[in-house]
């Protein structure tokens, strides 16, 4: 089955919005294996519609329309779709009923347009709104399939999680339950996680293996099909294994984690404290971490420690500062050591480097130390980082989080 | 002109990344007064790319490209686009100096499908790269314009802004001059400033007032067609000066600035230095700060004092903390005034508050104090936010850099 997915809305073509629906229901059909071949973004006009559905018909199976729903004289997507499938709108009970409770509850009377939301095509099976109004549908006629959902995100994700993912499954005519599980890497780029795993990307049908970059890290998403979920679960597993066995040093956690939260969890089970001496990072470090809730119990502060003098006041002698300058793994060590003893601590954890654009110190650009003091010894971290300032600081801290996650107990 | 952009690459239809280079593209366009009837999203697949471009050629004018100019072998769109339109690819040398001086910067050997980078379909402009390698195109033929961009935002943003669009206008073939300006404003909403101005969007058309909301701020971009660019300038003074009379206040800079950037020369001009405490936004000031290149010269430093003991060790009073907690103005203008005192700068910035999703103290998610401490004085600010923890952290930040720009001198 190969999808085509049709956005309909002026606000997608005059770039008001990004066409995030076609981005999740992307997603979605690449879990119940779909091919999407196609996106396609129309503007809310008769005519044009009308031609994308025609071309979609010569090359595609699903199409899937989102968008145009509402109540105004500016929706017409199911009024296209019933005229090129010669089908009636008909009055749909169940759909009238949820927009009379919306009025209901808001108590503000409802205009007579609002009626048209509860029209659906003839013959379709209608798609329930948890959170809006407008129903979507799904009709399969001559080799295709027709689904219709609304533009709101929040009222689409819902129902094509929970009333079209069913729907297609039946399409599908498999009993199959689809189990998915992402693994998080860091410390390794895409190319070479490919390299590493080729053949078994290549081989593998069930499950299927996709990589994906993110910010300067890769996830693989694996989804095996099977006649239950502890049977998906363990084809998962035995990949899962064969992943491990070549990679898993570069595995840092699954699903929606993250360095930072890893880190918190690690922190929290070792029950050790950490503060932060920042300068190349400029507070990033404290920042990402803070962002999580809880942290203040473990987290204590930080400085950001910009200039020589801010750096002294810490506890960074000034003969380091004369023999090695700020960018040296001296002066990391120094700051890490320094600002664990000040806010008493069990970790602190230092960063200084150039972030350029210009060279620092008679040092280019990328050059980066990682300073670490912890209750099990100290260690820097030197790197050489490409990119421009922001990709320098951003990795920086990344490298920050997994070299704690590497810490020896 | 009628406009359709064309997306190529898996990772979209996989739903990996969503289109926002067609949002991006789609707004430029219509600044020009292109219109954009179409998105299309294909993979990367020869003979679904080439129905594509024969889909388009019957239906628009102008066919943008975005994406598979990389080195790789998936990378087929200017090998396709060729193949359609019957034209050789060529070397070029402009493009071949870029690709080799990112090499010997990184020191890295080039391997030969690099090379394959520097082709470009014969006959055609070259949009050059400046973040990046891949050159971009722009070829006229056939009452057709076919322009084909590498798909990294950051490689195809400048190269649409400053060579696509000097392109395109030529092709317009108008007298016509357009002069865009954007205006920045802070601390109004998208809907009250669309209230204030609605009459004056609705009515005027030379120039054209489109709002957008940004990242907790509001942006109207004004675009004028004249004959001249001083001629277009001085009918979007003329609007510009409407639009001051009634929410000037809120305006805080013009077309790619940030609230840091003002700052930052602001400070410069009055040659003030800088320090911090941040608790609430956990270094996030800082950060943001610090993402300007040069900062240094009168940032000094500053400290993340998540716990009550950071703040004590700064200089806050142990009888503050008693009396009115560490979320409280009282304390706000302590760290303030003792940062500044600690790092002797002559501006000390601090925030505190509650980040959520719980209350702290006996005090909702939401209350925030932004304490300044400036020659001209001291003052604080108090706020109650709404939202999430990341965006009340957000806001709280971007009120930092408007209280600062707001200082008497």
């Amino acid at each position: 089955m190969n999808a085509e997915i049709i956005g309909i809305g002026s606000e997608l073509l005059l770039g008001q919005i990004a066409n995030t629906n076609a981005q999740f229901i992307s997603q979605r059909l690449a879990d119940l294996g779909i091919n999407v071949f196609y996106h396609t973004v129309v503007g809310d006009n008769n005519e044009r519609l009308k031609q994308a559905i025609e071309v979609a018909q010569t090359r595609s199976d699903l199409l899937v329309f989102t968008g145009g729903l509402g109540p105004t004289k500016d929706d017409l997507t199911k009024e296209t779709i019933a005229g090129t499938l010669n089908k009636q709108l008909v009055y749909n009970e169940e759909a009238m009923k949820t927009i009379q409770a919306y009025y209901d509850k808001t108590g503000t009377p409802m205009s007579e347009n609002n009626r048209k939301q509860a029209l659906v095509l003839e013959g379709a099976a209608v798609l329930r709104n948890d959170n809006g109004m407008a129903p979507g549908m799904a009709l399969t006629e001559n080799n295709h399939t027709y689904m219709l959902f609304p533009g709101p995100p929040k009222e689409l994700y819902p129902m094509f999680t929970n009333y079209a993912e069913p729907y297609l499954l039946g399409q599908l005519k498999q009993g199959d339950t689809i189990v998915s599980r992402v693994l998080r890497f860091f410390g390794i780029g895409e190319s070479r996680l490919e390299t590493e795993l080729e053949d078994l990307i290549d081989q593998q049908t069930n499950p299927t293996i996709a990589p994906l970059a993110g910010e300067w890290e890769v996830t693989l998403r694996l989804t095996a099909k099977a006649d239950s979920k502890e049977e998906a679960n363990k084809l998962i597993d035995e990949t899962e294994k064969k992943i491990h066995a070549r990679v898993g040093t570069f595995l840092y956690g699954y699903g929606e984690t993250t360095l930072a939260k890893e880190v918190f969890s690690m922190l929290t089970d070792r029950n050790w404290s950490i503060s932060t001496a920042e300068s190349l990072t400029g507070g990033m470090f404290s920042q990402e971490f803070t962002d999580l809730p809880g942290v203040s119990s473990l987290f204590y502060g930080g400085v950001v420690c910009y200039s020589n003098e801010v750096k002294r006041e810490i506890g960074v002698s000034k003969e380091t500062l004369e023999a090695y300058g700020a960018v040296s793994e001296e002066c990391a060590i120094e700051l890490a050591r320094s600002v664990k003893a000040k806010y008493k601590t069990d970790v602190g954890i230092s960063f200084t480097g150039v972030a350029g654009p210009d060279p620092s110190e008679g040092k280019d650009a990328g050059t980066v130390y990682i300073g670490v003091a912890a209750p099990t010894g100290e260690k820097v971290v030197a790197l050489n980082l490409a990119g421009n300032r922001n990709a320098i600081r951003k990795r920086t801290v990344k490298h920050g989080f997994n070299t704690l996650l590497k810490l020896e107990r």
